[in-house]
C-alpha cells in the first residue's frame, strides 16, 4: 500500500500571506502522495460584511443562509482554493483544486434541524476515495475547499476538520494514511499559556484526563474528537502541529502524535 | 479517434438562472465526451461594485487590476463554476470544475503592455491536452472557468471565447473536435434586426462580404475570428448557436456552421 499524507490547514494560516507561503513550501517538500484540505479564514466574513451580509455564528460555527453560502463558495471554492493551486503549481506540485462536487468526490446532505438550523451546512454522506485515488495515481495533488454537494445539486458549507477526517478515513481503502492538522500552535498543549508545553504523544486516557482538568479547551475538543475518530477508523497516524513545522511533524520530530 | 464536443456559454446565459438550467439540461443530454467553458456574466461587475472596486472596460474588455482579479477568481472560479458543477452532478454528469491552474491545464503569460495595460490578463501559452484527455477518459466532464495561471504562480483573467478555442485546437491531438459557441442569438444573422435571419453555413468569403457590408458587427468579429482560427487549426466543425438550441445545433439542425 502507498503512503498518503492528508493535511488540513486552518484559517489562521490562510489569513496570513507569509505564513501561507511558508506552509506551501513545506507542503511542496513533502515526499510521496499528499492531499490538502483548507479552511476559510476571515476573508469570507470580511467579504460578507462588505456585501452587506450578516455573519451569524452559534458555538463557533457559521450559520449558512443562501447569501452566505454564495460568499463561502466564492471565497473558499474560488479565491483561496485557486490561489493555493496556482502557488503550488509554481512550486512544481501538480495541484488540482476541488470542492466535494468536483468529480463527485464528497457527497453530503443538509444538516437536519434539531435545536439549531445551521442552514446550508453539509454532513458528509460519502467520500469517493476511488476518484481521489485516481487523481493521486496521475501524480495530481488534490486541494479541497470545505464545500460539499447534495444529490439534488446544491452546494453545502462543510467543516474543514470534518472533511479532512472523512477523506482520510475513506482513503484507508487504498493507502496507509497519515492525517495532519496544522494550526497556529505547536501541538496540543499541557498548559495553554505555554506554547512550548507540547504533549508529544496523546492517548485516549491522557486526553480524558486533560479534558477533566480543563487544560484541553473548548475549541480543541471537536478537533481532537475528529482526530481520535479517524484513528479508530483505520487512519495509521494523526498529528496535530504548527503549520511551520509540518515537514518535521510528518517525520515525528514536532507536534502532538495521537495514539490509540 | 473519439468525438469531443467543446462548448462555450456566455455571460447572458449565466446571468439568467432559468436559461442556465435549460442549457445545462441540454448539455447533459449530449452524447459522448464533452467539455464546457463558461464566461462570467454581470455578477462579477455587481460584486465588484458592492465591494467598492471600479470596473474598467476598454473596447468591451475588462481591465483587470489585482482587486478585480480577486473578484473574477471568486465569482467565475468559485461561485459560477461550482454551481454549474453541482447542477451537472444532479443531472448525472460527472463534472469537474477547473481553472487553467488546476492540473496545469492552461498555462498563460501576462499580456504585454502595448497601447493598453490590460493588467492581470492572460494570453494562453500552452494547453495540456493530455491532462484534459485523461479526465475525459475517466468519464469526467471538465467545466472551465476563464482563468489561467503563470509559471510564477499568478492567476490571470482570460477571455472565455479564446480559452474555448485554444482548448478545442489542442484537443485535436486526441479527438475529432466540434467547437460550439452558445450565446443569446440563434446564430450569425444576415440582418441583426431579424432574429430568424440565421446564416446556416458561413464560409470565409461570405464572412468577408458580411464584414464589408457591416451586417456582421463589432462584437461578433473577435468571436468569428477565433472560430475560423480554430477551424484552420484542425477543429472539425465550429457552430454558433442559441444556448437553448445546443442539442439541435450539434446535430446540425440549428445555428450557424462555419466551413473552411
Amino acid at each position: 500500500m502507498d503512503n498518503l499524507t492528508v493535511i488540513k490547514i486552518g484559517g489562521n494560516v490562510i489569513d496570513n500571506p507569509e505564513a501561507l507561503n511558508r506552509f506551501l513550501k513545506a507542503f511542496a517538500s513533502l515526499v510521496g502522495p499528499k492531499l490538502l484540505v483548507h479552511g476559510g479564514g476571515k476573508i469570507a466574513t470580511q467579504v460578507a460584511e462588505k456585501l452587506g451580509i450578516e455573519t451569524k455564528m452559534v458555538d463557533g460555527r457559521r450559520i449558512t443562509d443562501q447569501p452566505m453560502l454564495d460568499v463561502v463558495t466564492m471565497v473558499y471554492g474560488g479565491l483561496v482554493n485557486k490561489q493555493i493551486v496556482a502557488k503550488l503549481q509554481a512550486l512544481d506540485v501538480d495541484a488540482i483544486g476541488l470542492t466535494g462536487a468536483d468529480g463527485g468526490t464528497v457527497l453530503a446532505r443538509k444538516r437536519p434541524v434539531k435545536d439549531i438550523d445551521y442552514g446550508m451546512v453539509g454532513d458528509i454522506e460519502e467520500v469517493d476515495s476511488g476518484q481521489i485515488q485516481f487523481f493521486l495515481r496521475q501524480s495530481l495533488t488534490p486541494v479541497f475547499a470545505p464545500i460539499t454537494y447534495t444529490r439534488g445539486g446544491d452546494l453545502l458549507n462543510t467543516n474543514a476538520d470534518t472533511m479532512a477526517s472523512a477523506i482520510a478515513v475513506d482513503m484507508v481503502r487504498h493507502n496507509n494514511v497519515t492525517l495532519v492538522y496544522c494550526f497556529e500552535k505547536k501541538g496540543v498543549l499541557k498548559d495553554p499559556a505555554d506554547d512550548n508545553s507540547v504533549i508529544n504523544e496523546l492517548y485516549p486516557s491522557l486526553y480524558a484526563d486533560h479534558k477533566a482538568a480543563g487544560t484541553i479547551n473548548k475549541g480543541m475538543i471537536p478537533k481532537l474528537d475528529n482526530a481520535f475518530k479517524a484513528l479508530g477508523n483505520g487512519v495509521a497516524k494523526v498529528i496535530i502541529c504548527h503549520a511551520d513545522e509540518v515537514a518535521e511533524a510528518v517525520k515525528q520530530g514536532a507536534g502532538t502524535t495521537l495514539k490509540k
